[in-house]
């Protein structure tokens, strides 16, 4: 976009017109550039890449303290490896990039996902008990192409990702690393990044092409629909099977492992964080993601400039000391316009340094969710620190309070559908969540527009009565939205 | 390789048969696995993967530091791009990997680097001299159908790297520019890492594909050859010119960027620290690197293990404190066992910690590289960070010293024969390192067996006297020697 484009700020209401507010926010803040000429392939700008690697590090932090380490495979996997697990080569190969073939008689494709790459090695890495549990993952770029049209971060063609891939000696350790991935959502998505989601247990016919089960984290989205963030999946033992992952239990016994692996979308996790927190103004960063957490903008004239900006070097290197992310905008722009700027890329506090501020010894400190103008004192700025967990807070209460009186019980096909197109979340009696149930799924993607998503994974919940849709016995109680 | 294979250690001295030691640390150490099925291609085990995840680190933030921002561009190109740039596409076509058509008619690669990728992007973002310097980066892993021999991090087929795409207002700062690059590398490459390089600037016929000059580091490997290291481009106009990527001045007037790009590449920068600073015994790996600095080692019997387990947390925990990565190893191997394994991985410190250590209060301490032990009070272990850095000069001071002595001065054809043959580094008079010397270049690389690899870089040499191999008048002095 011309840099005119982007002092003209957003021309559209988050609420009135969601789909061309994310378009036009992503462009006018500089998070992503669609204008690469390849379809479905964006490029992250500055903005987003710095967002974008403070998240892998937080994420990768988490997989650290839990036991994993990381590992880097080959982008590529020749198509014997897919062809192992039955299921799986289904289910990916239509989204499947190849290459023209270079190397002999070996189709290669751009890795969708890894399970073929990994399980190869992990048959040569393991052999007894002591091995286990093994858990790696990789930070990655994979390749799917979507025939779905594309949308920037959401549904790129090309995507940022991590991926665990975990074996243990027993079915019980491997469903407890499914829950310990749940968890691990919850620490940084929910807690840190202040994104309310539904663990939910997806039905047999939309679990991951392989698993036993796939519990998959549904984020609601401005405009009522879900989209999918990381997701866990039960391997069981069908790659360990397919793969000959075995290994010899302390009795000398030999059995297949068990797997589990996790996806953390990273560049999809951005986008639902500008989307959940963003507002007509721009951009919210999370505090704790905000590659600036406080930008400070000096107001001069030419005679006072040079002592304008020597006191907020002063201010700048005094934050950065309390260990904060911090940037002086010494540009030659007006105070007003740089106001703009910063506030559409979402930097939660700015300090504006002038002659009266030095004068008196406080400072303005502007507070990007609340759009507050408060005095701080120079000598109380080390503050700033926890003002930026209180404004951490403030957005997490406010997206978890979002999902608040959007769940409606509903008894009958006509409230499914109000509720749906009310943007709300059906919750409802279904038959089955096994195969049974797939037909009462299609009825209500093709009449009612929606899909089952699925069962809480964290909590058991007893149906009562019968299923809305074919009115035999309830066995589950599903959720059901729109999907991205 | 299986645990036991592990156990036994390199079978081959490095100064025997440098290859196969190469190839066997590697595996042994478990940096790289070489079974992945796609030839060229290889897996990056953890201890690999964690060592590159820090020299990463290392490198973008001096990126950072020197006013570069991160980026992330797609991983495909299309065939349009690099036809823009004639002698560029030239240069790396024979290289590339094609993807199967899928998207209507562009034909698309996997990037082999991404000047064709950045540059239809800089036309769009720039527009006037205050939106330059243009300083971005991207971390990313890159393609290329190399048909020579494929080695181990050193000629993969897919390796990890970063790379810099500068743009600038004047041919000056361009050049400046070049000048930081290799800056970077003396700082991070030569004082960090302990890899000594020659900075050449190498002749014409031998410069990156669409650049004016290339000026490489060159480093050189035990067996005697040199292995280029990062390489810093004036690309000049060319790109630019190419991609019509202009700026207005102050005055209006409409010119193009001038561009430089450098390209750190990751992996192979490991493949030298493994070479130069590993001994007999495996890896050595500097201090400001390694992913365990300090490995504990308890050792107990069945009465005592609780107690020296826990003693041993507590000098974790205390090590951790003072900021070093540190680690137990509390398996069930013999403590024997262990000291095997870590002086494989090249950890540099050793803490042994059994009954009579806590009984006299002061603990084992091994250090790799020396191979010395003695003994360390636990009141002082914060010591060990000094020593860390005394580690790292030792290895530096090492690396350095190998070349010393190398570099010979040649009058004859005969000797640079000789000198090449005692794998040292031949120092010539030169015709030219225009195109009028790439036939005496042509000579030297059929009859001699060796490369011109340029002249020096941060040094201006002057040549007197007869170019050894045409006898024309000299006007260069160039270092001759094997490479990669």
């Amino acid at each position: 976009m011309s840099k005119k484009q982007n002092k003209e700020g957003l021309n559209v209401k988050k609420q009135e017109n969601f789909s061309e507010w994310y378009t036009q926010v992503l462009e006018k803040a500089e998070v992503v550039d669609l204008r690469y000429n390849v379809k479905g392939f964006e490029v992250i700008r500055p903005w987003g890449a710095m967002i974008i690697e403070i998240m892998f590090k937080l994420y990768e932090e988490e997989l650290k303290k839990q036991g994993h380490k990381p590992v880097i495979f080959p982008t590529l996997i020749p198509e014997e490896n897919f062809k192992k697990e039955s299921s799986h080569v289904k289910g990916f190969t239509p989204e499947v990039f190849w290459l023209q073939k270079t190397q002999g008689d070996n189709k290669l494709a751009l890795r969708p996902t890894s399970e073929t790459a990994f399980y190869q090695m992990y048959a040569l890495w393991i052999r007894s008990h002591r091995d286990l549990p093994l858990k790696l993952y990789q930070r990655a770029n994979i390749f799917r192409y979507d025939t779905k049209a594309t949308r920037p971060l959401i549904r790129a063609r090309e995507f940022h990702w991590i991926e665990a891939h975990n074996c243990f000696a027993t079915k019980k350790q491997a469903e407890s690393q499914v829950q310990e991935d749940i968890g691990m959502t919850e620490t940084i998505m929910h807690q840190k990044f202040g994104i309310y989601f539904l663990a939910m247990k997806r039905p047999k016919w939309d679990k991951f092409a392989g698993a036993e089960y796939t519990i998959c984290s549904d984020v609601l989205m401005p405009d009522g629909k879900f989209i999918q963030q990381p997701s866990t999946h039960l391997l069981g033992q069908h790659f360990s099977k397919a793969f000959n992952v075995k290994f010899k239990d302390e009795s000398g016994k030999e059995d297949y492992v068990w797997q589990t692996c996790y996806g953390p979308g990273i560049s999809r996790m951005l986008a639902s964080v500008i989307s959940v927190h963003g507002d007509d103004d721009g951009l919210i960063m999370p505090f704790c993601i905000s590659p600036v957490q406080v930008i400070i903008i000096p107001i001069f004239n030419k005679e006072n400039k040079n002592k304008i900006l020597k006191e907020a070097e002063k201010i700048n290197e005094k934050i950065k000391s309390f260990g904060l992310k911090t940037e002086i905008d010494a540009g030659e722009k007006r105070p007003g316009e740089k106001y703009h700027e910063w506030e559409l890329k979402g930097v939660p506090f700015r300090l504006e340094i002038g002659e009266r501020e030095l004068k008196e010894k406080k400072l303005t400190l502007f507070t990007r969710d609340t759009k507050t103008k408060e005095n701080i004192q120079i000598k109380n700025l080390s503050e700033i620190k926890k003002l930026g967990q209180e404004f951490d807070e403030r957005l997490k209460i406010k997206a978890d309070k979002f999902i608040k009186g959007k769940i409606i019980n509903c008894e009958t096909k006509q409230k499914i559908k109000d509720t749906i197109k009310n943007k709300k979340i059906a919750r409802i009696n279904f038959c089955s969540v096994d195969r049974h149930g797939e037909k009462c799924a299609e009825f209500i993607e093709k009449e009612l527009g929606a899909e089952v998503r699925g069962v809480l994974a964290n909590k058991r919940e007893k149906a009562k009565g019968k299923c809305v849709i074919c009115g035999k016995t309830a066995k589950e109680i599903v959720y059901v939205g729109r999907g991205y």
